[in-house]
């Protein structure tokens, strides 16, 4: 009941704020952004005592060497959350845009504002530098936000709300914001996903287990990112070169990341020329490879199971598939693929546009390496996730993905007949 | 069990539809289309007979009068079914269209491909005439349908059902790419919210009953259209003809919309002035008022009680509230209006454009009657609902709401450094 009645007063809060934020002039917002920057400067060593604080508990608690990465904020952390803080100042302001305005045989004149969505919960995990980027872009967008970090981050968190609040101060914007949950409870997160009066949308940002928790209990609308089980498909009127390089790309450059190539699909007729290039570069980077029969048949490898091919591994393991044709390979996205990013190789421009069109992804690349699917990469300037939905943001979601638009009408006078 | 299975086959057949529909040429779309309005025209006998077994069969079960009125086909709205599917028929495809398309500092080129969602389902009451409207919306966008319409219905949507599958067989599209529910089982609803992998979205027409029901046990994406509880706010810079005119549309041109106005604001400084000649207009026209102190120190009426500042009426009572400026009545919309439509009478622009900013409805009116928010008078053609949800759609609904974008890049071998 105590949880219920704290979640509820941020809640309120929040709404509250929420107006005085949609109405902000972007000059205002901007500032208080860098406000934000220089409070986080000038607090270093409180920043970094408060995170000290967070690793000696994580390490008594036997976290793990990943976790602890993760937690740890050092001055080269600092140095990319101002940075980042920056480069969200100097986007454009999505609020209030007006778009389509054109005039109907009636004599109104219509057309669509875009507008902030309101109240944003943000439920995350370890990682304390979320709480500077999801403040910053719900702010940037005209929006409140509730900032629910894990609790093994809570000193580090705090340290960085007390920055934050000194930002929203200096540029004169209620501190109720951004504000961030201080109760580690999970009763708390229960709260937040069910307060549809106070709170229009939650995007948890962590591992499947999180969202899916998130997902089945939540009553709020919610922004989700689910799996990234990506694909790169090599056709056969690919450049060879161009393909190793692109497939080897999307495996290699990072293991652990959503954007990253989980399955590799050849067509035949290229795959005896392109499968040897390809193995000898994975196993040099000591990648473990499962394949389908087919690709058995032209170098010995482990075997992929079922499994295998909805797998997102999240490490240096890859399953192959040889596949007839273009077809057969949307066949295989279409039916396995988490609808996060696929890559195809191939100069063939029909083909081109035929993956285009029919790969049901939120990303889909021609010659290019799936790990260009980001908010930074796309030009948004920085994301809040990447939505897996198919509704209202797919792929990449940043400012623009947390507003919606209404409607706008102007008359002299008009009156329906 | 048998319910179950029943749904999920047509799920499943939905579903093998949807990328046949995704992929077919605006051409062939559109001939369908004209196919079923050509096989309505047809089976006009057939249409009407089915119908009278409905009409028969409600009686028995006594129906009240405005669903009956709801329930019927004759030769008139028959045409207009006719009618609406050659105008969705002309309306531009949104599928395929891409935008944005602009190169990044890392030489990929990063744009937006406007894709259909999938797989609708449609859920309504009464109205066999949705049949329509719903599936050439879906098929239009590139979505496959599945309807689910009342059980009073029944044998008036199956009749239609046969001509969609004439008119789909006619331009060689999947018969599955429309199907009609034929269990009027409220579990084979249960089953169809609850579908994940086959449904992707879900939009309850109807009584706000029927959709907190839906919404409530959906776990697919729900949009949503609530109440219309739809404000004027007559600003004491505005134009007292226009302000009667607007206003005394807004209530009395048709009582059982959404969008007719439910509340109306006057600004005390004119009140004095506007009330007696509205109260004469809307007294003309039987329409019941109820008042706020001041407004009853004004003219006297029956008194308004906190309640009455949150209804939809959706008949011929308003209740009328006296508010001392533009600051107060946008802080009484936003508190009382259930987000849908509101409008401002003003000549004044600064108290305009506040308006227009601040109130948080998903149409935003300045000088014009709340009947306009309409997706026929806003040039969509034709909607599938009315949303009061902030993502994805707000407001009216037509082809682009039933669709989404996903990002496309292109390279030239390009990877991540």
């Amino acid at each position: 009941m105590k949880v219920k009645e704290y979640m509820r007063s941020l809640g309120s809060a929040a709404r509250k704020a929420a107006s005085v934020i949609a109405g902000a002039e972007t000059g205002t917002k901007n500032s208080a952004l860098v406000a934000v920057a220089d409070a986080l400067d000038t607090n270093r060593p409180e920043l970094l005592a408060a995170n000290r604080k967070d690793m000696t508990q994580g390490k008594v608690d036997g976290l793990d060497a990943s976790l602890l990465d993760r937690l740890s904020i050092d001055n080269r952390r600092i140095d990319q959350m101002i940075e980042g803080l920056h480069q969200v100042a100097a986007l454009p302001d999505p609020c209030g845009e007006m778009t389509d305005l054109s005039y109907r045989p009636s004599g109104i004149q219509v057309g669509k504002m875009r507008v902030p969505l309101g109240v944003i919960g943000i439920i995350y995990e370890s990682r304390p530098n979320v709480t500077v980027d999801a403040a910053s872009l719900c702010l940037k967008s005209g929006n409140a936000a509730i900032l629910r970090g894990g609790k093994e981050a809570l000193h580090s968190n705090q340290a960085i709300a007390a920055c934050i609040q000194e930002g929203l101060k200096a540029a004169h914007l209620p501190a109720t914001a951004v504000q961030v949950v201080e109760i580690t409870d999970r009763e708390a997160v229960g709260e937040l996903i069910t307060m549809n009066e106070y709170v229009d949308v939650v995007v948890p940002r962590g591992g499947k287990g999180l969202i899916e928790r998130i997902s089945s209990h939540a009553s709020v609308s919610v922004i989700k990112h689910l799996d990234g089980d990506c694909h790169v498909y090599i056709d056969d009127k690919a450049e060879l070169d161009k393909a190793v390089s692109i497939a080897v790309n999307s495996k290699t450059h990072r293991y652990g990341v959503c954007n990253a190539m989980e399955s590799l699909l050849i067509a035949e007729g290229v795959a005896g020329l392109v499968l040897p290039r390809l193995v000898r570069a994975y196993r040099e980077k000591g990648v473990e490879l499962r394949g389908c029969e087919r690709t058995r048949k032209i170098v010995d490898m482990n075997s992929a199971t079922e499994e295998d091919w909805a797998t997102e591994y999240l490490a240096p393991i890859l399953s192959i598939c040889i596949v007839d044709d273009v077809d057969a390979a949307i066949d295989h996205i279409n039916l396995y693929s988490s609808g996060h990013t696929e890559s195809i190789v191939t100069q063939d421009i029909s083909r081109a546009r035929q993956f285009m069109a029919q790969v049901d992804s939120s990303s889909v690349i021609v010659n290019a390496s799936t790990r260009f699917a980001d908010g930074f990469e796309y030009g948004l300037g920085a994301e809040i996730g990447i939505s897996t939905d198919k509704i209202h943001a797919r792929g990449p979601v940043g400012l623009e993905g947390l507003t919606s638009q209404k409607w706008v009408v102007f008359g002299e006078g008009h009156i329906r007949q």
